[in-house]
């Protein structure tokens, strides 16, 4: 069974869940008309089915690899980069003043979903180059964006970005990579970057990589950051790939998937770079590039779900074992727990789908509108995005695995590479953890504000639902109680308690989002919206109670056990 | 950090949480004395630590493969199979009649959990010859037990389950495998069976299948399957393995994980073999076989679980990442969202052992006393030592990645490889939907009475620790309680709403179970004892409400999905 892009779930999304509407609305994006969008809905999604789908497996079984210091792409994925290039997929949310076509981020999103189903290995590199392109249009001077953006957005080059080092993860802050200063104005960069996807390649003319490194007169910690653009070829004079300059790939990762993204490991010598954005705030501009790249990865958990999700389907719905309960001679999703197991791996993707997308509409509200409350609004969608979906991409790719039962362990099958592949994304980007306390820590800090107007809407929403859909919308209501209870509790304590539920609250969260949509997609929907709903409601939204009383638990009880109690 | 036994948990766990002490007052069990356990956990725990564990990488990076029809196995593993043989762990709850140890299987319980800790790949050998040990003592006539039992007690041969069937997975009755009687007495077994595990290798004199086929005048489905065992060579007047019976390994699958292990499809040409136990009956033989494997899987899981934990505890104690709370330096162990994963996962290994426990001591009971009571009890947490056993080593596993960032997907660390050995755990000898099903179904026939006498003694425990734990001892009360009601609804319902709450229902069960264990551990232990308990009480117990919840939701609206509307 070959994937088939789910457009017309992303049309409705759009039309009857995320308000995509107000988006069209605004000045800057009045080109996102209806028909626009069913026509980029259209195009992504048959380049998906035809030309990215059938290289999932090729990219697995035949990975990228490193020979005498060159990267060697997995067969077809150069044809299939420069497909997506000439469809103009790269450029789509960016600035038409450099090629884009000034599209809004939330026809991105669904597009990148789109192929991250079809061949997630591949998609990471048109992935890094928009957010490498958004980062630039924010923080380049206007010669480093003429040089640079219109290649990227044509992707005749395509973009990185180098954060970690082997004593930096996490804590980008504790990184060594040095900035000298040259005499014209470049920069000197030095030291080595790990995991850095897609660091190179053999189909672009160039690869620019977007760099974290220390200016001699660089604080200790993140505040003394810079970052610098260091292309592995020099343009020259006519703006082409020029001379070579001094960086390297050491070596590609060895991973449990993703096999054809090239994961490597970046020597800098000496390298020439050129400061992006002002010295020592490095770090407020890669945060543009990760928000970005944020949304982004979760669209990726969320896309392999999806891919898994029509796997596994097809298998359940082919294979025949036992008497089944309504014809008898059925194929095994007719038996109940099977069936279950494939209702809640499309609820869940239909959530956190709605979840990704209302995240992206706020993202442009906040660039068209310029209000404050649509940018508190994406900043605290952002890290539920990523780890929810993510955390749902190894969901429900471990349940594609179990539906296929023996098969699935079987590689020849496919259902066990999904795992493989998505498992990163709980990782990258921020590993989850990090999500969870940016949610309680930062996206708190407004005393709740954010949180509240989300809930009230999310009660609004229930109440309006109530006369026609009682028994959904009464759970849902309950749920955004007890939410707020939690929240109001979670901002009156100390940050170590906070983080002490951090991952059980953006859960929670993310159940009653989710539910939420949901309510809004039975309200709007026929027949199987509604089935789809009760599914969510029933079976998903109450894990909230369990998790909020763990988003309660409080860091003390973690601390009674000692290092030494840990590994008794 | 390589793997350390804990020997000192499983003392605690049979001293003062599943009163392993009743087991030793049994007639049959006095040799199992404080001593003799004390003993055999030191001596297990050191073949584990020394000669398995440095295994664990080899297996994986070094799989079995056929070479011209030959099965060749891992570097060491033949070694190590002989080692384990030399100590007497495969015969250790086998027949002293036959060269057993005539031990409890719970010290086989705590044995298997080590090694599945140190090399699952290689441990699943001895399991399946231990499950077929039991199913010869149960079923075989005497004649076949003297010619097999102790070549496999010894560990000269060993042992396999053959099932499967491409046709026939989770439909066992769906085979198509011949037995056609031959005039000596025997059977001429033609067909193929899939996914043998340890179908063939190359250190032992002989490998013995137990094989499940139909005789000419067998019903249709499983009332007319007989067993039968096929060795590979079959056996002279002397005993030894004399001439090459019918049957080959065809191929051996390519897997997600556990490489060590050869899974093989095998053929059966009129091969020789002799009927286990009486014709038509073979399900029942199998049966024996698959529940002592069923336990044994679930240990399996525990096992892995407790190799990732140690694992990843080991990274968190020594990675430095950013300013911790504690002393400033520390380890990222010291974040609290590291420490509520690394507390999380030691409180699901323990709760899981804890049950898989529980459960070998009821088997030991029912053994021993031939108590109905005991045999129920026995039969009705199977199935949840099983299921929750292995989802949590799937789930240990996989935050087992996830303390370890970015490395934790490179395959050179070694922590994603006990992912992908342990994920087919929820899925062989029974899918954990299946389990689930057994559960709901089967052994809930009895009108729930095994579980309300279950019930009973985990309130009972719970009044008992009220006095000195009460904020511990309450939340356990009130989960039985509503676990009980739970019960009372389901037991009245038709089979099918019973189905599309079982899994959700199993896992409830797992977690009440769990917090039972844990309060127990918290009344005998001290204070790190009690911690832990708190983090299983205060932050996984509370997932039961939700499951709960599920396990109510009924089946109606799944089916309002139909088949059309899951793919659209």
């Amino acid at each position: 069974m070959p994937y088939r892009a789910p457009t017309r779930d992303f049309a409705f999304l759009l039309d009857h869940v995320v308000a995509f509407d107000q988006v069209r609305q605004t000045d800057r994006f009045t080109d996102a008309t209806p028909e626009t969008t069913t026509a980029i809905l259209t195009e992504a999604g048959k380049l998906c089915e035809m030309v990215l789908a059938p290289l999932q497996r090729v990219g697995d079984q035949h990975p990228a690899r490193l020979e005498n210091g060159v990267v060697r792409t997995s067969p077809g994925f150069a044809q299939a980069f420069g497909a997506i290039a000439e469809g103009g997929w790269l450029g789509m949310a960016a600035d038409p003043e450099y090629g884009g076509l000034g599209l809004p981020q939330t026809l991105a999103t669904a597009v990148n979903d789109m192929m991250s189903s079809a061949c997630l290995a591949l998609q990471l590199a048109p992935l890094m180059t928009q957010g490498q392109i958004e980062a630039l249009e924010h923080h380049a001077d206007d010669t480093l964006k003429a040089r640079f953006l219109p290649k990227l957005i044509s992707g005749q080059w395509c973009g990185t970005m180098n954060l970690t080092e082997p004593q930096a993860g996490s804590d980008v802050g504790a990184l060594r990579t040095k900035a000298e200063p040259n005499e014209d104005g470049t920069y000197a960069i030095s030291g080595q970057k790990i995991y850095i996807s897609w660091g190179d390649n053999d189909f672009t003319e160039n690869v620019c990589h977007l760099v974290l490194a220390r200016l001699p007169d660089g604080a200790a910690g993140t505040r003394g950051i810079s970052l610098f653009m260091v292309p592995k070829f020099i343009p020259d004079a006519d703006g082409a790939a020029g001379t070579r300059n001094g960086l390297r790939v050491v070596s590609l990762e060895h991973k449990l998937g993703l096999h054809g993204s090239p994961t490597a490991v970046m020597e800098y010598d000496r390298a020439t770079g050129w400061l992006v954005g002002k010295p020592h705030q490095g770090m407020a501009a890669m945060f543009t590039m990760m928000n970005n790249a944020r949304v982004g990865v979760g669209v990726q958990g969320i896309g392999v779900a999806e891919a898994a999700y029509q796997h596994a389907l097809g298998f359940a719905l082919d294979r025949k074992q036992g008497k089944t309960p309504v014809t008898g001679t059925g194929p095994i999703a007719e038996h109940a727990d099977v069936r279950r197991a494939l209702s809640m791996m499309k609820a869940e993707i239909f959530a956190a789908r709605a979840i990704a997308l209302a995240n992206s509409v706020a993202i442009d509200m906040a660039r068209a509108s310029g209000a404050a409350d649509w940018a508190a609004r994406a900043a605290f969608l952002t890290p539920i995005t990523k780890a929810h979906g993510t955390d749902i991409g190894c969901e429900v790719a471990g349940a594609g695995i179990q539906v296929h039962g023996g098969m699935g362990f079987v590689e020849e099958t496919g259902a066990a590479q999904y795992l493989r592949d998505v498992r990163v994304t709980t990782i990258y980007e921020g590993t989850n953890g990090i999500q969870a306390m940016d949610l309680v820590g930062r996206k708190l800090m407004d005393g709740g504000e954010a949180a509240f107007r989300l809930l009230q809407e999310i009660e609004d929403g229930a109440e309006a639902a109530r006369a026609a859909l009682p028994d959904l919308a009464e759970p849902v209501w309950q749920a955004a109680e007890t939410l707020r209870e939690a929240t109001e509790w979670l901002v009156a304590q100390d940050m170590q308690d906070r983080f002490a539920g951090a991952t059980a609250y953006l859960r929670a969260f993310a159940r009653v989002l989710g539910a939420h949509y949901h309510l809004r997609a039975a309200m709007a929907g026929d027949g199987p919206r509604r089935a789809l709903a009760r599914v969510f409601i029933m079976r998903v939204l109450p894990e909230h109670t369990g998790l909020l009383v763990q988003a309660r638990a409080g860091a003390s009880a973690l601390y009674a056990l000692s290092d030494a109690d840990l590994a008794a």
